[in-house]
């Protein structure tokens, strides 16, 4: 941090995006092993706060410990917030709640309050009572707002200005003015209801006469957000705006705070997150969280792939009288679900991520789904004439090539539909982050697939 | 764009993050049915760029097409970068290279050559030819780059200053100066060699006295990035330092642009798409790209079900004869295969979205893998209490029971231990667009979940 230009060695590795290197992961571990507080103190005073987080993030939790004892004494505020939600518990118990309440007014109130929103009830009652006022205040008005919001992530501290002043005195009060955020790159212009009517980019007023009015000069694009919109929405209209930062109303339209492009980053880190839960079936990626809990989180996904295995070998036994004459039927029933698995899950993947970027809305809702069952089709009739071809070689027999041909363009082009009208039916219902339809479509497909092979057999053979 | 205050309604619409209400494309629709430019001209006026490109993605492709005839007289360069590539190149399909070339130089360097790396090569030579030279210097400089690195999304633009200027003659030259970008949040400062040595948020600069030298404000912690360096690592940067922007430098260490956070917004977007795939198996996810080629696309993920299919039928061919002894093998095939592929698929999600936020390095590898294969035996475990439960009261069996059970732990073991060293190989072997490890692992487990199952069943009943 006191570095005016770090060495050529660290100057490298930045360049690289390597933030810490591994080499000096290795020394702090060798320290904590020879209990070096010096040398450790030493190793970590060169660092910005996000790599001291990414350092305590890499360690064993023995070690993590063992630094922690070394470091909270000196420990800035400002690591916290860049700590995984299981790393930051395991901090707070060795820092305590009476350090923690001298750290947290230090930050934005955005890190501030994520990083109350992370504690239990009993800590959080703790810390509120520690904290000054003010502060108590404002978090317990945000933590009305649903979970998932704007509010949740908005920073309280943004600098608004009457659209009556000049740009000379707008540059006066953002010169002498207290309590503005420690970054900020608009100006929001308000109306006497507080309402915002325009804004102001940073570099805009520093190109503007100081006589011009601010009413003259702002943008009336300012793509305000409400406070009850859902973070993902918030991402969306980042990215379709281009913007980076954007003011946050209340009910009535006045201005409670701003939302940042560096919190909108991490929100599409979550929502990526909750697009592989989809599907892979996933509760919980954070990897450092305990084993017992992880497997815990784990389980539902696989209790559907567990009733599934049930219900197909439920279908087994109903056609165990067919199975036992034409035992060649075994081997082609994975082909039939496993293609159709495969196609349906792919088609789940662009369709969830099509979702993310509204690409689908209800004025073509049904071309796409069309157009994902034909895709099925396709591809289920190009693997059916490979099929087909090496079947007549193999088998010698054409009436179970026929039944095998059949079951698989049924399957892969119900399986396309369905992974397409599965996310989209989730999505409308707003079912969003409960469902995994990753797993779900692998049971229906499994069991359609099983079925359809089964029951054509037993018709045609 | 010309309205001050938006109407009660879009409003409502806006703070919603919905951003083009269905109700317009309707009536966009609407109106092209019945071939009224004036309405059509009329009703898209109001949108700003990003909106406009928004009405186009979703229209059904002859609507566009006829939109654009409508349009394209009108169309401003501001839409063109917000379009994804399919719908892209119909549009310059429709107004030409020589349109787009008087286009082109009027956009950031950065959207005007994402623009040109849509085209073919024919239509890029055309492009080229017809821009000003100073453009085409640049943007074959930047060609020169690797695809996926950090020049192919930086801006030419920079606001750079020496460190031996006072703040009054920065603020001067800002704003006199031409060529400056159209929005930038802070000005790098540089060393006779052109090299970055620190920065200026504007926030700080308007809150500084003009007599201030700016070697005395200037903050050293730059953060600069590689021009070679890869995007998926310029996204983690941002990520991990919150940055807001960043000057990109080039072999020498000399600035050569900046990288601001909505072009990382949107590299963040691609790599959420490199991670289903790695997970789905799907090429590529632009729902607007013609069927035949999603189709084409789609099949190098089918082919590794399709081979392992074979393997799969292969396996039962060689126990056959075991099969046909005891049918209900063939019901309990599926569990031991379904669940250790439900779990592997579990495990890659999470290790591939690790993997993205650096949580794996070399210092904890053998540890996760380690705790990830130990969650898989305690799940195998779990699910294997309860199948013993069931199969006592179905089956009566409890050999059969047992050789299931065995396969099981044995199984889920296996599958989680390759669903988070296989993604971590494929990272460590810098394969990482090129391989879809999801299906590939699903391929593994099946085969070993058969044969584990079927060889155990062979030596035991």
């Amino acid at each position: 941090m006191g570095d005016f230009r770090p060495s050529d060695d660290t100057r490298e590795q930045e360049i690289q995006g390597e933030v810490v290197s591994d080499a000096l992961i290795s020394s702090v571990q060798g320290a904590l092993a020879e209990n070096q507080p010096k040398k450790i103190l030493q190793l970590i005073e060169p660092l910005v706060p996000a790599d001291v987080a990414f350092l305590l993030e890499r360690l064993h939790p023995e070690n993590r410990q063992k630094l922690l004892y070394i470091l909270h004494p000196k420990l800035e505020g400002d690591v916290l917030p860049h700590l995984s939600p299981a790393v930051l518990v395991s901090v707070v118990d060795i820092i305590g709640i009476p350090r923690l309440a001298v750290l947290l007014p230090e930050l934005d109130s955005d890190d501030a309050f994520a990083i109350l929103e992370e504690l239990d009830e009993q800590q959080q009652q703790m810390l509120l009572r520690a904290i000054p006022k003010e502060n108590r205040l404002s978090f317990e008005k945000l933590m009305t707002y649903p979970e998932d919001s704007a509010a949740r992530i908005l920073q309280q501290e943004v600098v608004i200005a009457p659209s009556f002043w000049t740009v000379g005195a707008l540059v006066q009060y953002v010169q002498r003015a207290e309590g503005l955020p420690e970054e900020f790159y608009e100006i929001y212009v308000v109306n006497p209801k507080h309402e915002p009517i325009g804004k102001i980019p940073l570099n805009q007023l520093l190109r503007v006469k100081p006589q011009a009015l601010v009413s003259e000069i702002m943008n009336p694009d300012i793509h305000a957000l409400s406070a009850t919109m859902k973070q993902e929405a918030v991402a969306y209209a980042f990215r379709h705006y281009d913007l980076v930062s954007a003011p946050v109303v209340d009910e009535a339209n006045r201005i409670i705070g701003m939302i940042t492009a560096d919190d909108v980053v991490d929100v599409m880190d979550v929502e990526a997150q909750k697009e592989m839960k989809q599907l892979a079936g996933v509760e919980n990626a954070d990897i450092n969280a305990p084993i017992l809990l992880t497997s815990y989180h784990r389980m539902a996904g696989l209790l559907v792939t567990f009733v599934n295995s049930f219900i197909l070998a439920i279908v087994v036994y109903h056609y165990e009288h067919l199975i036992e004459q034409r035992v060649a039927l075994v081997g082609l029933m994975p082909i039939v679900a496993g293609m159709s698995g495969a196609m349906g899950t792919q088609v789940i993947a662009v369709t969830v991520r099509s979702l993310s970027n509204k690409m689908i809305s209800s004025a073509n809702t049904w071309r796409i789904i069309g157009k994902e069952a034909a895709i099925g089709s396709i591809n289920g009739l190009f693997f059916s004439v490979v099929l087909m071809i090496i079947l007549m070689f193999w088998y010698e027999d054409c009436s179970l090539g026929l039944i095998l041909i059949g079951a698989l363009i049924f399957n892969m082009t119900w399986a396309a539909f369905s992974g397409v009208a599965l996310p989209i039916m989730v999505d409308r219902l707003g079912l969003d982050p409960a469902v995994s339809t990753g797993p779900v479509l692998t049971a229906i497909t499994d069991v359609i697939g099983f079925v359809s092979l089964l029951a054509l057999a037993s018709v045609f053979l």
